[in-house]
Protein backbone atom coordinates (compact mmCIF):
# COMPACT_ATOMS: atom_id res chain seq x y z
CA UNK A 1 0.00 0.00 0.00
CA UNK A 2 1.58 3.36 -0.82
CA UNK A 3 1.00 6.67 0.60
CA UNK A 4 -1.37 7.80 -2.42
CA UNK A 5 -3.82 5.17 -1.42
CA UNK A 6 -4.32 6.82 1.98
CA UNK A 7 -5.20 9.37 -0.02
CA UNK A 8 -9.23 10.51 0.34
CA UNK A 9 -10.54 11.31 -3.52
CA UNK A 10 -14.07 12.63 -3.34
CA UNK A 11 -16.77 10.81 -5.24
CA UNK A 12 -15.65 12.41 -8.44
CA UNK A 13 -12.34 11.26 -8.09
CA UNK A 14 -11.39 14.45 -7.10
CA UNK A 15 -8.92 16.04 -4.30
CA UNK A 16 -8.04 19.63 -3.77
CA UNK A 17 -4.89 20.63 -4.27
CA UNK A 18 -3.63 24.10 -3.26
CA UNK A 19 -0.70 25.67 -4.88
CA UNK A 20 1.63 27.77 -2.71
CA UNK A 21 5.20 29.31 -3.96
CA UNK A 22 7.67 27.75 -2.01
CA UNK A 23 9.99 31.03 -2.21
CA UNK A 24 7.32 33.74 -1.41
CA UNK A 25 5.07 31.80 0.47
CA UNK A 26 2.31 32.65 -1.84
CA UNK A 27 -1.15 30.80 -2.32
CA UNK A 28 -1.12 31.05 -5.96
CA UNK A 29 -4.30 28.63 -6.91
CA UNK A 30 -6.65 25.59 -6.21
CA UNK A 31 -6.90 23.08 -8.35
CA UNK A 32 -7.85 19.44 -8.40
CA UNK A 33 -5.99 16.33 -9.14
CA UNK A 34 -7.53 12.92 -10.04
CA UNK A 35 -5.03 9.44 -9.39
CA UNK A 36 -3.68 10.10 -12.63
CA UNK A 37 -2.96 13.80 -11.72
CA UNK A 38 -1.33 12.70 -9.13
CA UNK A 39 0.93 9.97 -10.28
CA UNK A 40 1.98 12.43 -13.74
CA UNK A 41 2.53 15.45 -10.78
CA UNK A 42 4.91 13.08 -9.24
CA UNK A 43 6.55 11.59 -12.06
CA UNK A 44 7.01 14.56 -14.10
CA UNK A 45 7.64 16.56 -10.83
CA UNK A 46 5.38 19.43 -12.29
CA UNK A 47 2.06 19.82 -11.73
CA UNK A 48 -0.87 18.17 -13.31
CA UNK A 49 -4.51 18.52 -12.61
CA UNK A 50 -7.93 17.35 -13.59
CA UNK A 51 -10.11 20.34 -15.56
CA UNK A 52 -13.61 19.89 -14.08
CA UNK A 53 -14.90 22.29 -16.86
CA UNK A 54 -13.30 20.45 -20.19
CA UNK A 55 -13.35 17.28 -18.62
CA UNK A 56 -9.74 16.32 -19.25
CA UNK A 57 -6.01 16.18 -17.77
CA UNK A 58 -4.44 19.51 -17.83
CA UNK A 59 -0.46 19.85 -17.40
CA UNK A 60 -0.12 23.03 -16.05
CA UNK A 61 1.75 25.27 -18.22
CA UNK A 62 1.59 23.15 -21.51
CA UNK A 63 0.73 25.93 -23.83
CA UNK A 64 1.79 29.36 -21.99
CA UNK A 65 5.03 27.84 -20.66
CA UNK A 66 4.12 28.51 -17.17
CA UNK A 67 4.85 25.19 -15.78
CA UNK A 68 5.23 24.56 -12.39
CA UNK A 69 8.17 22.91 -10.78
CA UNK A 70 6.88 20.76 -7.39
CA UNK A 71 9.40 20.79 -4.84
CA UNK A 72 7.07 18.94 -2.33
CA UNK A 73 3.81 17.89 -1.56
CA UNK A 74 2.20 17.80 1.29
CA UNK A 75 -1.12 16.15 2.57
CA UNK A 76 -3.75 16.68 5.25
CA UNK A 77 -4.58 15.29 8.45
CA UNK A 78 -8.16 14.03 6.97
CA UNK A 79 -5.90 12.89 3.91
CA UNK A 80 -8.58 14.87 1.56
CA UNK A 81 -6.01 17.82 0.86
CA UNK A 82 -2.90 18.42 -0.93
CA UNK A 83 -0.56 21.31 -0.47
CA UNK A 84 1.98 21.15 -3.79
CA UNK A 85 4.62 23.88 -3.41
CA UNK A 86 6.10 24.66 -6.41
CA UNK A 87 8.81 26.82 -8.02
CA UNK A 88 6.55 28.58 -10.72
CA UNK A 89 7.99 29.57 -13.98
CA UNK A 90 5.48 32.57 -14.75
CA UNK A 91 1.98 33.84 -13.31
CA UNK A 92 -0.28 31.22 -12.45
CA UNK A 93 -3.57 32.71 -13.33
CA UNK A 94 -4.93 32.23 -16.73
CA UNK A 95 -5.21 36.54 -17.11
CA UNK A 96 -1.54 36.95 -16.37
CA UNK A 97 -1.95 37.74 -13.18
CA UNK A 98 1.24 36.14 -10.47
CA UNK A 99 -1.71 34.53 -8.48
CA UNK A 100 -5.42 33.44 -9.20
CA UNK A 101 -5.86 35.09 -5.97
CA UNK A 102 -6.01 38.89 -6.90
CA UNK A 103 -9.25 40.05 -5.85
CA UNK A 104 -10.27 40.91 -1.93
CA UNK A 105 -13.60 40.84 -0.47
CA UNK A 106 -14.51 44.03 1.24
CA UNK A 107 -14.39 43.14 5.41
CA UNK A 108 -15.95 46.31 7.78
CA UNK A 109 -11.93 47.44 8.60
CA UNK A 110 -11.24 48.09 4.98
CA UNK A 111 -14.55 48.74 2.47
CA UNK A 112 -14.49 47.46 -0.57
CA UNK A 113 -10.74 47.89 -1.50
CA UNK A 114 -9.55 45.60 -4.04
CA UNK A 115 -6.35 44.54 -6.03
CA UNK A 116 -8.23 45.55 -8.94
CA UNK A 117 -10.58 47.39 -8.92
CA UNK A 118 -12.34 47.02 -12.69
CA UNK A 119 -12.53 43.32 -12.02
CA UNK A 120 -15.05 43.58 -9.15
CA UNK A 121 -18.86 42.65 -9.75
CA UNK A 122 -21.03 45.53 -10.02
CA UNK A 123 -22.13 46.86 -6.82
CA UNK A 124 -25.94 48.23 -6.84
CA UNK B 1 -25.55 42.89 -5.64
CA UNK B 2 -22.63 42.09 -3.05
CA UNK B 3 -19.23 40.43 -4.11
CA UNK B 4 -20.82 37.49 -1.70
CA UNK B 5 -23.10 37.10 -4.87
CA UNK B 6 -19.95 36.67 -7.18
CA UNK B 7 -18.69 33.76 -5.77
CA UNK B 8 -19.84 30.33 -6.47
CA UNK B 9 -21.10 27.52 -4.29
CA UNK B 10 -21.12 24.33 -5.43
CA UNK B 11 -23.88 22.42 -5.41
CA UNK B 12 -23.91 21.46 -1.70
CA UNK B 13 -23.99 25.14 -1.48
CA UNK B 14 -20.00 25.38 -0.19
CA UNK B 15 -16.73 26.99 -1.79
CA UNK B 16 -13.31 25.60 -0.06
CA UNK B 17 -11.98 28.37 2.39
CA UNK B 18 -7.34 27.90 1.97
CA UNK B 19 -6.42 29.26 5.57
CA UNK B 20 -2.90 30.65 5.59
CA UNK B 21 -0.85 32.27 8.26
CA UNK B 22 -0.74 35.99 7.02
CA UNK B 23 2.86 36.37 9.73
CA UNK B 24 4.43 32.88 8.49
CA UNK B 25 3.00 32.26 5.06
CA UNK B 26 2.24 28.82 6.03
CA UNK B 27 -0.84 27.47 4.99
CA UNK B 28 -2.64 25.89 7.44
CA UNK B 29 -5.92 23.67 6.70
CA UNK B 30 -8.07 23.65 3.72
CA UNK B 31 -11.95 24.02 5.15
CA UNK B 32 -15.21 24.47 3.22
CA UNK B 33 -17.92 27.55 3.72
CA UNK B 34 -21.87 27.90 2.88
CA UNK B 35 -22.80 31.59 2.63
CA UNK B 36 -23.51 31.50 6.31
CA UNK B 37 -20.19 30.48 7.31
CA UNK B 38 -19.05 33.12 5.27
CA UNK B 39 -21.16 35.69 6.76
CA UNK B 40 -19.88 34.86 9.96
CA UNK B 41 -16.40 34.97 8.97
CA UNK B 42 -16.83 38.65 8.08
CA UNK B 43 -18.89 39.71 10.24
CA UNK B 44 -17.49 38.02 13.51
CA UNK B 45 -13.77 38.51 12.18
CA UNK B 46 -13.21 34.97 12.83
CA UNK B 47 -13.15 31.69 11.43
CA UNK B 48 -16.29 30.10 10.51
CA UNK B 49 -16.66 26.58 8.42
CA UNK B 50 -19.25 23.90 7.63
CA UNK B 51 -18.52 20.88 8.81
CA UNK B 52 -19.45 18.51 5.89
CA UNK B 53 -18.78 15.56 8.41
CA UNK B 54 -20.90 16.99 11.01
CA UNK B 55 -23.07 19.10 9.08
CA UNK B 56 -23.34 21.96 11.03
CA UNK B 57 -21.61 25.18 11.33
CA UNK B 58 -17.98 25.48 13.14
CA UNK B 59 -16.43 28.07 15.09
CA UNK B 60 -13.00 27.15 14.33
CA UNK B 61 -11.66 27.36 18.05
CA UNK B 62 -14.80 27.38 19.96
CA UNK B 63 -14.10 24.70 22.00
CA UNK B 64 -10.04 25.13 22.12
CA UNK B 65 -9.79 28.46 22.44
CA UNK B 66 -7.44 28.15 18.92
CA UNK B 67 -9.70 30.79 16.74
CA UNK B 68 -8.40 32.41 14.16
CA UNK B 69 -8.57 36.24 13.17
CA UNK B 70 -9.01 37.16 9.43
CA UNK B 71 -7.02 39.75 8.58
CA UNK B 72 -8.19 39.88 4.46
CA UNK B 73 -10.07 37.43 2.69
CA UNK B 74 -9.26 36.99 -1.26
CA UNK B 75 -11.25 34.53 -4.23
CA UNK B 76 -9.98 33.72 -6.66
CA UNK B 77 -10.27 33.96 -10.36
CA UNK B 78 -13.24 31.63 -11.18
CA UNK B 79 -14.57 32.82 -7.87
CA UNK B 80 -14.74 29.64 -6.48
CA UNK B 81 -12.16 29.44 -4.02
CA UNK B 82 -11.62 31.38 -1.24
CA UNK B 83 -7.90 32.15 0.61
CA UNK B 84 -8.25 33.36 4.07
CA UNK B 85 -5.15 34.43 5.78
CA UNK B 86 -5.71 34.59 9.50
CA UNK B 87 -3.50 35.56 12.90
CA UNK B 88 -4.36 32.30 14.54
CA UNK B 89 -4.26 31.90 18.49
CA UNK B 90 -2.84 28.47 18.62
CA UNK B 91 -2.64 25.29 16.21
CA UNK B 92 -5.25 24.61 13.50
CA UNK B 93 -4.69 21.00 13.19
CA UNK B 94 -6.91 18.87 15.91
CA UNK B 95 -4.53 16.85 16.44
CA UNK B 96 -2.28 19.59 18.03
CA UNK B 97 0.02 20.14 14.54
CA UNK B 98 0.73 24.30 14.02
CA UNK B 99 -0.45 23.54 10.57
CA UNK B 100 -2.80 20.10 8.96
CA UNK B 101 -0.23 19.18 6.18
CA UNK B 102 2.15 17.84 8.27
CA UNK B 103 2.98 15.35 6.35
CA UNK B 104 4.64 14.73 3.04
CA UNK B 105 4.62 12.57 0.16
CA UNK B 106 7.45 10.78 -1.05
CA UNK B 107 9.44 11.89 -4.08
CA UNK B 108 11.64 10.85 -6.38
CA UNK B 109 14.75 13.02 -4.80
CA UNK B 110 13.30 12.49 -1.08
CA UNK B 111 11.78 8.92 -0.84
CA UNK B 112 9.77 8.59 2.38
CA UNK B 113 10.89 11.24 4.22
CA UNK B 114 8.05 12.56 6.26
CA UNK B 115 7.56 15.53 9.26
CA UNK B 116 5.81 13.00 12.00
CA UNK B 117 6.59 9.04 10.82
CA UNK B 118 4.41 7.96 13.45
CA UNK B 119 1.32 8.92 11.79
CA UNK B 120 2.37 7.58 8.60
CA UNK B 121 -0.39 5.25 7.39
CA UNK B 122 1.01 1.23 7.18
CA UNK B 123 2.91 0.64 4.69
CA UNK B 124 2.71 -3.00 3.07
Amino acid sequence: MSVEDALIFDEDGLIPAIVQDVHTGEVLMLAYMNREALRLTIETGETWFWSRGRRQLWHKGATSGHIQRVIEIWYDCDGDALLVRVTPAGPACHTGERTCFFRRLPSRDKPGREALPSTIPSHR
